[in-house]
């Protein structure tokens, strides 16, 4: 990947803007925790893991912003910024997860001097973002082993590069088997409202030559009734103790989809997004986003004024359509809670 | 419906141009078979009975048109124009179907004199447009009864007035609901790439003060999951012999995603949509459209330049996953072809 999803550079947050993409590639800078939590908010930067790394220097941004003179002020700064962050999106555990881990490393350190106190936070931010870079790696290479050489697969939403700081999750799987010599041939589904499949999964599988066609998503079962698919691979944004996995809306269909057609299902994510203090998928909070998203795209509408719509921005894909889930620490075949907490 | 979706006026077909709704409510005039046939082609008018009614009256345009000065020049100019509609699309059987009767008429009058042909065709065009309105009527109330008081009920595409000169197929069994008290709530999925769903569908429920509800095609599962949907109503472009239903793309996951959720799934079709000379829907033809209605949303790029696409128009629901085909002779549960036999 030529292109980076984001970066630290001269006291900023440096954030590709997704939401220009694929008609432009141009980067926004964040020099307070406001710019960061509109970022995040709009999808400007999105993927579950990427969303995590972005938080962590938006609470680096917040404290060399703070303008408290001792270490208690600072940390009762930094302690409002978390809070402020987490409420950018309600889904995705790893905001959560990695605002947790700058507020608690801040703790750690609360006795150093305040200006100590900010260099630890943003190591501690590069040092997020290097580990998501790793596990991406370690993660697509643990995949990689369930493709066959010429498999056809299909990939939902973005969970590739552009979705993390490394490889990606789903898509750094693809990666990494083509770059063991298997050939693929990838199906990106546009992925409605907001066409992360067709905007930037099909932007970033093109910019490392894979071989990618995009199809809608009302189109997947028709492929997969045509044996043109072999598997799916998709991220996920919050993983249940049990093994249920919220991903983007559209993820419950496909999976529903590929057991009827025996097709293997399998969702890509780092430990960072288990979520250990729920039971099942029936706690996940579920993101409804703005109708508008739903009855219009790009200025234009779609469907008449005042139509009523429904916009969920995940679902739930409850454990037992799941083949397995690919993480860093290995691959959990037919994932339940027992062997989720083996690996943790 | 107070808005006619075609009409023989002064000469020529008047189309209400589709591709424009639902922002702008504009007739077009057919004055010659090439713009018929491109209102066909383009969409202008679609639906697989309101094409075979718009074909129709296209070769009695061309008969008024025709230059032939004894009956053997017109049925021959007929037979060209009968010829030339049928290349305007590849899967919808209707307009094949109303072709050859159109040209069928034109043969038993052959030795009228020409004006008296021109006359007869332009009468029969008007019965095929009227017989798809009884025909309409018929099929809606023999589906009534599928639907209880307080039903969810999910469509696709648009099978409602606009695709016919009635009350439509699918959607009419809706509207047939509701005049016999029934209160349902109408989920239409959006049908992308062309959004007959939301651009047609919920303008339609609207006008018709309908309780509809507006979602992307890949959220239909998690809507079926949730219990909100008691069954699918959709209409159809052909049927084979065996029950197999060509229909808008995507038709055919929404079928595996109702049988995963025990829901029932209705076809509504009259039965020029049946194709009695094909076993089952592996001989179909299957239209694929331009990779630019997927790649592009509402006329914005959203997919990179050069990106591969695969954009078939239908797909084929096999009649192992419709509960019942509902025509304007009765319900045909639990398909087959012995069933469909019998009904013919």
């Amino acid at each position: 990947m030529k292109t980076k999803t984001l970066f630290w550079e001269k006291g900023a947050l440096r954030l590709l803007d997704q939401t220009l993409l694929p008609g432009e590639i141009k980067y926004i800078s964040c020099r307070d925790v406001q710019s960061a939590w509109e970022a995040i908010k709009t999808l400007r930067v999105r993927g579950a893991p990427a969303i995590g790394d972005a938080a962590a220097y938006a609470v680096a941004v917040g404290a060399f912003n703070s303008k408290a003179k001792n270490p208690a002020g600072l940390i009762k700064d930094i302690g409002k910024t978390a809070n402020f962050l987490k409420t950018a999106r309600p889904t995705a555990v790893n905001l959560f997860w990695a605002v947790d881990r700058m507020y608690a490393k801040a703790l750690e350190v609360k006795n150093k001097p305040v200006s100590e106190i900010k260099k630890i936070l943003l190591e501690e931010a590069h040092r997020i973002s290097r580990q998501d870079r790793s596990t991406c790696k370690k993660l697509s290479f643990n995949g990689a082993g369930l493709i066959k050489d010429g498999d056809g697969v299909m990939t939902y939403c973005n969970a590739g590069s552009l979705a993390t700081a490394g490889l990606g999750t789903a898509i750094g799987v693809l990666y990494a088997a083509e770059s063991l010599g298997k050939k693929i041939k990838v199906y990106s589904c546009e992925t409605r409202p907001l066409l992360q499949g067709a905007r930037l999964s099909c932007w970033e599988l093109m910019e490392n030559k894979m071989d990618a066609t995009l199809i809608c998503d009302n189109t997947a079962g028709w492929v997969m009734k045509q044996g043109l698919v072999d598997a799916v691979f998709i991220g996920a944004d919050r993983i249940a103790s049990n093994g249920d996995a919220a991903n983007k809306i559209g993820s419950y269909s496909l999976a529903v989809l590929a057991a009827h057609h025996k097709i293997a299902f399998y969702v890509c994510a780092p430990l960072s997004t288990f979520d250990f203090s729920i039971k099942s998928g029936r706690d996940i909070p579920i993101e409804e986003r703005s109708g508008d998203e739903v009855a219009c795209f790009a200025g234009v509408r779609t469907a008449p004024p005042k139509i009523k719509t429904y916009s969920p921005a995940f679902d739930v894909v409850p454990a037992g359509l799941i083949s397995a889930i690919v993480t860093e620490k290995g691959v959990i075949a037919q994932p339940s809670a027992e062997k989720i907490k083996k690996i943790r």
